[in-house]
C-alpha cells in the first residue's frame, strides 16, 4: 500500500504535517498505546480528524473500522514514507547561531538526520567543537567531501555566501540542499532544493492575528 | 479589493509563499522595474506563472492585461495583506542558538518584526547584549511585560520549558505565539499559536530526494 501511494502526488501541507504525526505517535507509543484513532491524533495537534484521516490515507496507511490504526504499523508507514527509516547523512555549512541551533535541535530526534561534517569560514570557530562535531574550514571542503561524500547539504551561511557554497556542494556530489539563507539558489536541474523561509511561519502568524 | 479578499479563506501554502514574493518584488524595485508580470516572479522562484497569478488574486491584487502588475502597488497590497505594513512588536524568550539566530536573521528584513524584549534563564547570558538587545532574566518577565506589554511572543526555549513560558506570556497579554519548541502548546481559545516545525522542511526534502 505504501509503495502504491508514493506514485500519487502528495500535497505539501500533508508532508509538512507528517513529522508532527510521528512525534505524537511516538509519545503514544511510550504511553503503551496499541491502537490509535485519527481523532486521538487530531486532538493532540488541534486538527480535524477528517484531515488526519485524509493525510494518513495519502501515505498509504489503512485504518480498521472501529479500531483505528495499529500504532506501531502506522508509525512505521509514516517513517518509511518520509524515508526517515534510514539515516540521512548530511553536511552543514555555516556554524553560526542558526547552524548551531540546527545541530542542537531536539525536534530532529525522529528524522535520522545525521550531520556528519560541519564547515565554517570563521578561523575563530574552525577546530572547535559544537555538539560533538569538530568544525572544519570551508577551504577544506573539497578535500574532506571528496574523501567522504555526503548526499544532503544544509546551508546556514549568510545570503551573500550561499550561492557559492551551494555550487561547491553540488560539484562535490550533494544532491539535495536544505537552504536556510534567504536567497533563491540557482542550481542545475535534478538537484533538490528545499528553501527554508523562516518568514513563512511569521506570515501565517500575522495573517491569523489580524483576521 | 484587498479588504474584500481577506474574507475569503486564503490557503496556507499561498500565505507561506507571500514573503518570497515580497522579497523578489523588493529586488525588482531596486533594479528600477515599474511593471512586473506573474511570469517574472515565477521565474525567480521556480514556480509556475499560473500559481503566482492565483496567489496574487487571492490577496486581492489585480494585474492589467499585457502589462502585468504595477510593482509598487503589488508590493504594497502584499505587505498590507500580511500586515507587514505595520510594526509587529514582539518578545522573544530563549536567547540560545535559535533565539540568537532569529535575532540576527536577515530574511526578516521585510516583515517589520520588532523584537523589543529578550529573556533568558541562563544567568551567564542575562545582562549581555545580542544584536543590540539586552537579555533580561526570565524571572523579571512579569515586571517587564506588565510595564511594556507586547502582543507577539516568540518561544525558543527547550521543549520542557515551553508550556510554562507560554502560559506566563498569555497571562501577560500576549495574543499570538510563534513556537519553535517541538511541543504542542495547550493554550486558551482565541490565542493564536503558530507552531514552527523545522522538521517539516526536512520532510519535504527527504520525500523529494527519494521520489
Amino acid at each position: 500500500m505504501a509503495e502504491q501511494a508514493k506514485n500519487i502526488k502528495v500535497p505539501e501541507p500533508t508532508i509538512r504535517r507528517l513529522p508532527a504525526y510521528c512525534r505524537v505517535l511516538k509519545a503514544f507509543q511510550q504511553q503503551g498505546m496499541e491502537w490509535v484513532s485519527a481523532t486521538d491524533i487530531a486532538q493532540e495537534l488541534d486538527l480535524k480528524p477528517i484531515q488526519v484521516r485524509k493525510d494518513m490515507s495519502l501515505t498509504g496507511a489503512e485504518g480498521r473500522p472501529k479500531r483505528g490504526f495499529l500504532l506501531n504499523e502506522l508509525l512505521e508507514i509514516l517513517l518509511q514514507f518520509l524515508h526517515w527509516d534510514e539515516n540521512q547523512r548530511a553536511v552543514l555549512v555555516g556554524a553560526g547561531a542558526l547552524g548551531t541551533a540546527l545541530l542542537g535541535y531536539s525536534g530532529f530526534a525522529m528524522n535520522r538526520l545525521e550531520i556528519v561534517s560541519v564547515f565554517d569560514s570563521n578561523p575563530e570557530v574552525v577546530g572547535s567543537s559544537i555538539y560533538n562535531r569538530t568544525i572544519e574550514a570551508v577551504s577544506d571542503m573539497e578535500d574532506s567531501l571528496t574523501k567522504n561524500p555526503l548526499p544532503v547539504g544544509i546551508i546556514t551561511v549568510p545570503a551573500a555566501a550561499a550561492q557559492e557554497v551551494a555550487d561547491r556542494l553540488v560539484a562535490l556530489g550533494v544532491r539535495a540542499i536544505w537552504n536556510f539563507a534567504p536567497i533563491k539558489l540557482k542550481l542545475p536541474e535534478g538537484i533538490i532544493v528545499e528553501q527554508e523561509d523562516l518568514s513563512s511561519g511569521f506570515a501565517l502568524l500575522t495573517v491569523k492575528l489580524h483576521s
